[in-house]
């Protein structure tokens, strides 16, 4: 039979490690640390009911149709108003374009900015989501070196001086995926000051800022933006849900608007009745108590995992103490192999995700990322114990 | 200030005459035949309400939650027998991917099989939606002649021969957007016979094919597909609301598995919860007996429209007179121009959309296309009468 030719960026683009491991899940028996899930216990689905009673009694008709690309009006108005609260960004409604789910953000970035061979800066390592979404505009990927603290603004500097092509800046500085690292405010400080030097875009995604466990926040890189440069991602999926698929991009009125035409060819406009249940459910409700809930519930699941992870690990194994987010970034002694070892661990029903494709560059493969706020907490525990035994077993 | 360097596809990039168009019928008093809207009226809200709270109150927590990529497995399914019965297509629900409405399809389509420079074939003329969602992946566009009966088979064949790197042809074989006209059975034959020979997939692009008003219906050209070459794009917009962003992509498996890797870059998955309540609606409601109302009150409106257009419009205007779908397409006197047309046509509070913009050439000026769902049967005849007046004062 003859082949069909397909566009040159399909052999770049596979399947998601994080999208499979999800699949993992769903086998009975089997303890998760894998996706990036939310508690589904948490989710507030009496409340999200009755928001859709008044949506479909007051405005049913209107939910059900078509709608404007750039999004449903009060909720665009809800999210502005956020914006100030959580992270002291100034914007209006007009600044916001609703997507479906931040990730479509992620999307649309590599299509408002890369030509094929243009250059993305990311930490090391980075969210592997974000190569997916970038890899249909054939870019190259190059990390910058990256501590406890952030990016490093000397290397990312030296970095702009000496390479071509660097078109945009991908960064999580809030509890970031998968490291659960948070940017101190001297090195965001730092970074934007490089950053308006070389004036380049910089994305910042920030899903998880409002799930912070211990220590202060830290100013977003967005309310520092002194030249609109950050164009700032946010989402409902980890304060109130992720199958409504609502996110949003927060960018200057001149790079919105390319977003916006972005999102009409892409597909049309976010979902009318998913905009207007969650914006009624926050006149109805208060988001802010459900994320107060949320934040002690993973708070407690967190220093859960991390001492039994303390306790039952091998004392040679690190790994980080995040203050907000979902997960821990785990490192293995050099010479392990973390996707061999998760052989043996779902073999004792306890899974994670290895950590080599978090690298853009590609790279070390002994560590994983955990995930701890998706499991109860009898099962944190099991699943930290199995694992030890799987290492203590590996490490003789 | 120093510029941002944004993608080369953003020169081509720009709104959708359509989407304004939708801004523009939000004015109060507006008659408008403008957009591609559903009746508001026919959408089942108390239903969909209903189907809203069995899924809250039976899987609450699974509907606000992540799920796979490829979409809900019993909606699929649904889906599957709905393409045998109403499309003769015999597929399993592997064969689906649920997208955020048919447009999303075509955004994929165009990722999937396109580099810059390479052809696409349009109807002339086509959805100007599809202009958009290809654009970002900075193809060229050529028009193969098309008469009332479809793409003109020899026309294809000739260009196929004669030109270099064409990767997709896009139809809209049942009641076209823009023009209402639906491809013969014979047409239908020849075209597969020439994309076989030369084995060029075809996006079969079908939301509007269960809204039939009158004949019989014409077998799509997917279940006529003997070399899985057509990709079918499906939506509930038409048949059900628009609201949720529903549709789907029916394609050989692996053309399909590059659509699904295609979905997860973009935005990970379609919305959990609209899934399950058109899937649970379908369960609890009779999506036939709905369609079948839908196009009794479509039907009576196309009728009207063309009737009172037959009295009221000069002579020397002609439209088509399509048996299913949401459009008529109307042609003036070489010597007019729609958009200057609309101009005094809006003083007048009454719109449509002008045809240049359906080219993907570029070209015919002299034509618009009308909507029939959307407008109550008083007010197709006051808007009607009311572009009769522009029209006569024109032509005097």
């Amino acid at each position: 039979m003859q082949q069909i030719t397909f566009a040159k960026r399909m052999e770049r683009i596979k399947g998601s490690e994080i999208r499979e491991a999800i699949k993992l899940t769903l086998k009975p028996n089997m303890i998760s640390f894998a996706g990036g899930l939310p508690a589904p216990e948490m989710f507030p689905v009496a409340e999200m009911k009755d928001a859709a009673c008044h949506v479909m009694d007051e405005t049913g008709a209107m939910a059900m149709q078509y709608a404007t690309t750039e999004g449903f009006e009060p909720l665009r108005e809800k999210i502005a108003v956020r914006m100030k609260e959580k992270y002291d960004i100034t914007a209006v409604p007009q600044d916001i374009l609703i997507t479906n789910g931040s990730q479509q953000g992620l999307d649309f970035s590599g299509r408002l900015f890369l030509d094929e061979g243009d250059v993305v800066l990311f930490e090391s390592p980075s969210y592997m989501g974000a190569f997916n979404a970038f890899q249909a505009y054939q870019p190259q990927f190059m990390e910058v070196p990256t501590d406890e603290d952030g990016m490093i603004p000397e290397a990312l500097e030296k970095i702009l001086q000496t390479t071509q092509r660097i078109k945009m800046i991908y960064v999580i500085p809030d509890f970031q995926n998968p490291t659960g690292r948070t940017w101190s405010l001297e090195r965001r400080k730092a970074f934007l000051e490089v950053v308006n030097r070389f004036h380049i875009p910089v994305i910042e995604d920030n899903p998880y800022g409002e799930l912070r466990y211990e220590g202060k926040a830290i100013p977003s890189l967005k309310s520092m933006d002194t030249e609109g440069l950050v164009i700032f991602l946010g989402s409902f999926s980890k304060i109130l849900a992720p199958g409504y698929r609502i996110g949003w991009i927060c960018a200057a009125p001149e790079i919105l608007q390319k977003y916006v035409f972005l999102k009409q060819g892409a597909d049309l406009q976010p979902s009318t009745i998913s905009q207007m249940e969650i914006s009624r459910f926050m006149e109805l409700y208060d988001l802010d108590a459900h994320v107060e809930r949320i934040r002690a519930l993973y708070g407690k699941r967190r220093t859960l995992m991390l001492d039994t992870m303390e306790a039952v690990f091998p004392k040679n194994i690190k790994f980080t103490r995040p203050h907000g987010g979902l997960f821990t970034w785990v490192e293995l002694p050099p010479q392990m192999d973390a996707r061999e070892l998760l052989k043996k661990c779902v073999e004792k029903n306890v899974a994670y995700i290895p950590g080599g494709a978090f690298f853009p560059e590609g790279g070390k493969e002994n560590t994983f990322r955990m995930n701890f706020s998706n499991m109860p907490e009898d099962k944190i525990v099991e699943g930290i114990r199995r694992m030890g035994e799987v290492l203590r077993e590996e490490l003789l």
